[in-house]
């Protein structure tokens, strides 16, 4: 069976290396599997939207319906978005027919310093507006498969994901 | 190498069952396939979208990225869209790094009579406006493979259209 494992969290929290890491572990069992990442999304698909609630909104939609007609074409995908509130996560699940819900957690002090392209930096500075943690929410998702960034390494990380998808997949 | 094979091909010329059957045999032959059709596409993703000159643009805006992206993902992509003039083929030939364009061609007349959703007819009504063929522009294609879906039946035409594609496909 093909399912969507979606992974949301902060800015920084490491929901990119999370899903290329676990794409990597699954190609090598055989899976045909599709990342979905933010920035090359933006970058064509969706690089009339910019990052306005409407926008966010937007944006989610249209990847999900691209992971729903990837997943009724056999593959697995595995999608690294932000996707910060609960409202915009139920939209996810309600276009998308199988979905597991990864939550990538790291605080915000510590996905702050990572700050891996200088974007916290400069929501602080108000060079850029709706930044999620600083001046847009993230809310915690109520459900979902819960994995530690923050105090965990990518092994262990990758490790506790994979025990926790549907045993056909190990 | 995978690359994108795109039909383009006046409504009712058979592009969907061109793409359905050559997803099959590749599919056979071990390749990962994703077919891309105008209805599945319209329903969900683009859902938003109408037929002004403006949307169908950015309709097909969004499907170039999207195969692109699975492109890059190591699949096959069969793309079946009307996709009636060369300026939205030359941009959907710069969104795709490999793309190979087919021409299902067939008259208007025969598509006419062929009319599977009654489109034709409500567009000879003019109850549906912009509709390709009658009230909006279809151009033939300058350099494509030419399949003829109106002389020859299905079998003829995959075969042909399979002996088009890089040996390393069949």
């Amino acid at each position: 069976m093909s399912y969507t494992i979606w992974i949301t969290g902060l800015p920084c929290a490491g929901k990119t290396t999370l899903g290329k890491r676990l794409k990597y572990e699954l190609i090598k069992k055989g899976h045909s599997v599709v990342h979905l990442d933010g920035d090359d999304i933006r970058k064509g698909l969706n690089s009339d939207l910019g990052f306005s609630s409407e926008d966010r909104k937007e944006n989610l939609r249209r990847i999900s319906h691209i992971a729903e007609l990837l997943n009724k074409n056999g593959n697995l995908v595995i999608a690294s978005f932000v996707s910060p509130t609960n409202e915009l996560r139920n939209m996810i699940s309600g276009i998308i027919q199988n979905i597991k819900l990864v939550y990538a957690r790291c605080s915000l002090d510590e996905c702050e310093k990572r700050d891996v392209k200088g974007m916290y930096k400069k929501a602080r500075n108000k060079e850029i507006e709706d930044f999620t943690g600083i001046d847009a929410p993230f809310e915690e998702p109520d459900t979902s498969i819960l994995i530690d960034t923050e105090k965990k390494d990518v092994d262990y990380c990758i490790n506790e994901l994979i025990l926790n998808l549907d045993k056909e997949l190990i």
